[in-house]
C-alpha cells in the first residue's frame, strides 16, 4: 500500500536491529484518514470471505480494526490484555510472550463475542514474532471459529512471525512489508 | 442522541448501584456504525472550536474518539496507561484513580504530541468519577493547551464527575445523560 508505505519512510524512525517507532500516525498519534483508508484496503482484500466478525488486541490495533469493521459492516471485537488471569467460563484465553519486554501477558475474549461457526478475520498493527496474531489464532481455534485470515498493517518479513502462520496455512495480507532495515532506513518487499 | 439512547435500552446492562455494561457495542466488542454517528455528533457539537487535536485514553476511547477525529480532521492521541512510571523529561504524565479498582494508574502522553497554544478536545467512553477526564486535563494544563471541552458518550449524572468538571469551567458534551438506575433499568435525563 503507497499511502502507508510513503508515510512509514516520511515518519517511521529505526531504532537498532530491529525496531520501527511509528507513534506518529499508529500507536500513540493516530492518523484518522490513514487508518480509514487502511480500513477500506482490507475490507477490499477480504471482501470475498464472509467475514462475521473482526478480531484484534486493544490498544494499538483497534484503530485500523474499527474502519476494517465498519468496511465490512460487522462488529469489531478487541481482546483484552491482562498481565493475570482468575479463570472463568466466561472468557476464551491465550496467552501471549512479549520479546521485546520479556514478559507473557494474557488476552481475553468475552464467549459471548465469538461464536463457533463463525469466520473471523483478525487485525493487529504489527507482525513480528506472531505472538499476538498466535494468541488471536488460540482463541479463534478454542471458540470453533474459521480464521478467514490476517490483516496486518506493518510486517517485520525478517523476524519468524510469518513462518509462524504459514505453517498454520492462515492467509495474510500485510499492507507494509519490510524486509530489513538498513543504516538507519526502511527497505520494503517489492509489492506483489 | 437518541440512537444511543435507544442502544443503552436494548443492550446495556445494570449491574449493583451504579455500573452500566456496555461491552456489547462499546468496549469489548464495538459497533462500528454506531461509532461513527458517535464521532460525526460531537464533530458537529465542536465544529466551531477550531480543533486541533482529540486526546482519549486507551483503550475504550479510542474507538469514538478515532471517528471524532476523522470527522474534525486532525490527529487523534491516544494517552497510554501505565502501571507505573520512570520520569523522563520526553513525557507529560497524570495519575488516575479508579474507584472500581480501587488504585491508581497513570497516563502518559509524548510532548510531541501535545504542543502550547493548541485547542484540544478530549473525548472518553465514561463521565463517572471524573478521574480519567481530570488527568487529560492535568496533561493538557501541563503543556500549555486550551481544553475546548470534553466529549463524553456515556455521563452518568449521579456520580461526581460533571460537578468537577463543571467548578473548573470545562464545556462537556454527553450523548447519554443517565439519572438513576432503578430496578435494573436505565433512566435518563430528559435531553436539552
Amino acid at each position: 500500500m503507497q499511502l502507508l508505505e510513503q508515510r512509514i519512510q516520511k515518519n517511521g524512525k529505526v531504532i537498532g536491529e530491529d525496531v520501527l517507532k511509528v507513534d506518529t500516525f499508529l500507536n500513540h498519534q493516530v492518523d484518522p484518514q490513514l487508518m480509514q483508508a487502511i480500513g477500506q484496503e482490507f475490507a477490499h482484500r477480504f471482501a470475498d470471505e464472509k467475514v462475521d466478525r473482526v478480531l484484534t488486541v486493544e490498544s494499538s490495533g483497534i484503530a485500523p480494526a474499527v474502519f476494517t469493521a465498519l468496511a465490512l459492516n460487522v462488529p469489531l471485537v478487541f481482546a483484552r490484555k491482562k498481565k493475570s488471569l482468575t479463570l472463568t467460563d466466561d472468557n476464551y484465553q491465550a496467552d501471549v510472550y512479549s520479546f521485546t519486554k520479556q514478559e507473557t501477558n494474557h488476552i481475553i475474549v468475552d464467549k459471548r463475542f465469538i461464536q463457533p461457526g463463525e469466520r473471523i478475520l483478525l487485525i493487529d498493527d504489527f507482525l513480528a514474532n506472531g505472538q499476538a496474531v498466535q494468541g488471536m489464532l488460540d482463541i479463534a481455534k478454542a471458540a470453533g471459529t474459521t480464521v478467514v485470515g490476517a490483516g496486518i498493517v506493518i510486517e517485520k518479513t525478517f523476524q519468524r512471525g510469518r513462518t509462524l502462520l504459514d505453517d498454520q496455512q492462515v492467509r495474510i495480507e500485510a499492507l507494509a512489508r519490510i524486509k530489513a532495515f538498513e543504516n538507519g532506513h526502511v527497505v520494503f518487499e517489492p509489492e506483489a
